[in-house]
């Protein structure tokens, strides 16, 4: 059996087992798409910009290449120092894909970067492009902004990725060196340092999982118990935003840079259930809660400020300002499967859902090859004063974290869709899919997210009683959830039909979500949907149109955009204009937004 | 006669004249408490605090002095370049507070600053302490973000201070050697440049004024013509930044960093008004008119972004999140005041009323030792992420632009209330004042804004017609506006009275807005109220309150806060409680928030 992305040991403290990877296949519909797109132009479009932004070059340059740094165009003369991780992130995306099948110009190519970066490693196992060329070889001399655990942490990841799905050790022998570097210098019984970036907890806990290395797991509990406590000092942002201001288990809410939380929080449940650490985990759970109830927008997006790239007060949602940047709702989906695994609670799975379809996916266009760094649910390109440029998707960053992060999902979507456990087996995504889970083979049918029936067809089992559970979306009126069991002898040829309806809601927001006060926004199923001014009635903007609460919006195929997907025709008021009979505006699912021309854009209609 | 803040010459093209500031007293009343302060608290703890942050110390280094360059305090290790601005600001409310009357400290603190000053100064006239002490003294090369121009034309503007008010010209010398230092490397025969941050270009008009040196007229304009094609680059945040990206005479909107393009714009109003440039004025009264439908808070605070310091989308307008730098609110009054004075236009003497009632006086305290730098309608500290200290009023700030902009604007703020042309004498802005123009001496008596009654009584008049004029504040309902006119042949002992209606007002917010909308806000005569928390109903939440549309506002004295202040009590639900009957939450000026215990404040209240 070969294991996937979040693989607890045997001895966790985890309530649920994902399952094998490699005996999981999206076979068709909607996912069966963006696994096509992300494998067949992502990746490769990936490939080619990590050589164009330099991020290759660097480590070449670190390797005892010649040639100069590259710096990011549009930094005001400042270098990212955290290139390397671009490079990690598209390697760990191309070790699950090849786990899903072969491709020899992707084998090609990511032969190529494991060599550079093999190369690029000091003897003494450090492992860092900026600081070996730029800053002279000296490493750890800025925790604070350096981002060298961090890029490590990515190394690892994909390490882990080739190790379990390629059974190809090499990066996870330079992922291991770079790690006792850091562990030499900063281990137990070294000097205390955190980088100001989280993310190298949840790696290193994977790296004990995949190793047997119980020393990684301590390293990484060490690095989750001196945070919290200002080591890293306030910085410009203040202790939060580096979730430096309160100890990790003792923080009630979420706070500072949305990703840095969330990946720390990642880190903490990944320890947590190794280390059967309940209190810790419970703190993670406090924090998730305060996240969703009132840091999160509509599409699972959360972040809200540009500043700081921080989720700000509770409750400050404001659609046109939302940050949301499209690695902090990965962070989320990667943060609610673990909570999702340790716990057996669906509102992880209903939270993924929501990300997914949503704050995730509008962060890659149609065509896989263009990007949003940030995902705001409202764009007043009309008449505003900045270029429409600014709202166009761009096929890359200077900071290029969310592409990669984007693909490295993708790429093992299909992890995430069940679990099981001694009960029998959880079905928590819906997507056309073919599972074999132990001694079970399922084939799953549906056309979701656009038709709401999920036909699970038990092809083989073994002769004794299991429990089949289906998660039965928030959403859902149809059927009461938050899970459909079945237990029962199952035998082959047996079926299961859940049959949810995705019928359009018209959404009302918190009352103290001060920004959207007045408003609906339109859902259907697990998609939000937003006005496009290309929707717009002739003659009419977006900004002068209410919802007509008068009439009900009506479905309608919007094949135009991608093959079986549903619209929605949304009853408006042109509140600038004479009166017009029976006015409409095409609402569209979000994540589908700013594929035709860019102009305005708002999830959130006046009511 | 003695010239003000802003003195066009007498060929400039220009509707108004402004007063000799020299026979214009405020004698009592609100403005007279708030010159009082400024005068006896803020000036003074400016001048600490200038010692304290390194401001002086820095020019004293450049002097040849011994010690440290001060970087300011939170700057995540860089050192801001224009500190010395903050000294030049001072200096100029120095000068126009000794020009109102002698104060022996005041005098010796000034001397002591202007002897820093003049010895800082190269014999080449070159003046920068950041160029000359950490730059190796290599001027110019850094323009975009240098501010070395920025900082010259705050020198420019305490030299014109100290020379019109006080006859004092060593400021002037020094201020005239500086600018001789950049023309000839940048004038017309020398290489195009101009600052990153606008405002040498008013200053410049202003120097040619005083000096009748029609080359400082022909370098601001030839800066103006400059700008606008792209010459500084994009920078971090693209050309709109600094108003790079299109001509001054084209541009339709204001965009980018609030206070570089209101700055910028003064300087087009006061280079148009000498130049007899219909078009430049024109263009610069097509941009404030979007300002002030599009961009503009309740408040008279502009600039809504974080992140740039910038005006944001049209009708972007979060009340949480408002920038609203104190500068900008200052800025806005010092544009409105160039185009109240070349076009006689009553609603720029509202925009001036507007914004200093509510934007402009809430960046200060009411003891005048504490400040804002930003400027929000709403604040959510209740169960905020960051800690309550984020949202005091702090003493000083590292870039300290807006104290010293407030202590300048307050010391000449007799300056702005009236204006005389030909026919006769407009009063502007209300205040118990005592004005002499020209042969006319005039009495002002009111206790404006708590009151609405304005009685104005002529004391001395030649005897032939002219004309009285009294601005009717657009919020007045009791007298139609825009303005009272009363011709007539005057004789001393006459007396006139503008009876204007304070009431309160229940307003609600354009369509388009769409962070407000579903709310109302409280104002009364020119001032907006708020709630904070400290004024909810026991056990009531500030988000939880809702406007009860079935009672009526009700006025109420609030000595507690400013003898004569009057409060609004506000009829309101707790929706998060049993009703209960009669509830209402104390609505204060806004000016007056966080002036006691900070929590949560909101100006837009919930319908």
């Amino acid at each position: 059996m070969k294991a996937g992305s979040v693989w607890p040991t045997a001895a966790a403290k985890s309530r649920l087992s994902p399952i094998d990877p490699a005996k999981a296949e999206i076979v068709g519909g909607f996912w069966a798409r963006r696994q096509r797109v992300n494998r067949e132009k992502t990746i490769p479009h990936g490939f080619g910009r990590l050589q164009q932004s330099g991020a290759l070059g660097n480590l070449r340059l670190a390797a005892g290449g010649q040639g100069r740094y590259e710096a990011a165009a549009d930094t005001g003369g400042s270098t990212f120092p955290f290139l390397d991780s671009d490079v990690y992130k598209w390697l760990e995306a191309a070790g699950w894909e090849l786990a899903r099948g072969a491709d020899p110009a992707l084998t090609a190519a990511a032969e190529e970067a494991i060599e550079i970066v093999t190369a690029a490693q000091r003897p003494d196992g450090y492992l860092n492009s900026f600081v070996q060329v730029v800053k002279g070889g000296v490493p750890y001399g800025d925790l604070a902004w350096g981002h060298e655990f961090y890029c490590v942490a990515h190394l690892i990841q994909a390490a882990v990725a080739w190790h379990r799905g390629l059974g190809d050790d090499r990066l996870l022998t330079s992922a291991t060196r770079a790690v006792a570097h850091i562990d030499a210098e900063f281990g137990a019984r070294g000097r205390p340092g955190i980088d100001g970036h989280p993310g190298i907890e949840m790696a290193l806990v994977e790296l004990a999982r995949v190793t047997n290395e119980e020393r990684h797991l301590k390293l990484a509990e060490r690095m989750l118990g001196l945070r919290g406590h200002g080591l890293i000092g306030p910085g410009r942002f203040g202790a939060h935003y580096w979730q430096d201001h309160e100890p990790v288990r003792q923080a009630a809410t979420v706070a500072g840079h949305a990703v840095r939380q969330l990946y720390l929080d990642c880190g903490a449940v990944d320890a947590a259930v190794e280390l059967g650490d309940a209190e810790l985990l419970a703190a993670v759970r406090r924090r998730w809660s305060d996240l969703a109830r009132s840091r999160t927008y509509l599409t699972g997006g959360t972040g809200s400020r540009h500043r700081d790239e921080a989720f700000g007060d509770p409750y400050e949602l404001p659609p046109d300002r939302a940050y949301n940047e499209t690695c902090a709702a990965i962070a989320s989906v990667m943060l609610a499967w673990r909570l999702l695994i340790a716990t057996g609670e669906p509102e992880y799975a209903d939270a993924i859902e929501r990300a997914m379809y949503n704050g995730v996916l509008s962060g890659i266009s149609l065509s896989g090859e263009e990007f949003f760094y940030t995902n705001p649910l409202q764009r007043r390109t009309h008449r505003a004063a900045e270029p429409v440029d600014h709202h166009r998707r761009a096929p890359w960053y200077p900071c290029a974290c969310c592409p990669p992060n984007l693909m490295r999902l993708l790429s093992s979507w299909h992890h995430y869709l069940a679990t099981s456990d001694t009960d029998g087996i959880q079905i928590h995504q819906y997507a056309d899919a073919d599972l074999t889970i132990g001694d079970v083979r399922l084939a799953i049918r549906t056309e979701y997210p656009w038709q709401g029936r999920v036909t699970v067809h038990v092809l083989e089992t073994p002769n004794r009683p299991w429990t089949l559970s289906l998660r039965v979306p928030a959403w859902s009126r149809s059927v009461s959830g938050p899970v459909a069991r079945h237990a029962r002898r199952w035998r082959p040829g047996d079926s299961v039909t859940l049959d949810l309806d995705p019928v359009v809601r018209v959404t009302s927001p918190d009352r103290r979500a001060d920004a959207i006060r007045g408003c609906v926004a339109v859902e259907r199923g697990p998609l939000v949907y937003c006005l496009e001014a290309v929707d717009a009635p002739a003659a009419a903007e977006l900004e002068d149109l209410a919802w007509d609460g008068s009439r009900r919006p009506r479905e309608v195929p919007r094949p135009d955009i991608e093959p079986s997907m549903i619209g929605v025709d949304v009853p408006v008021i042109d509140l600038n204009a004479a009166p017009r009979e029976n006015l409409t505006a095409g609402a569209i699912p979000y994540f589908a937004w700013a594929n035709r021309r860019v102009e305005a854009m708002r999830v959130w209609i006046p009511a």
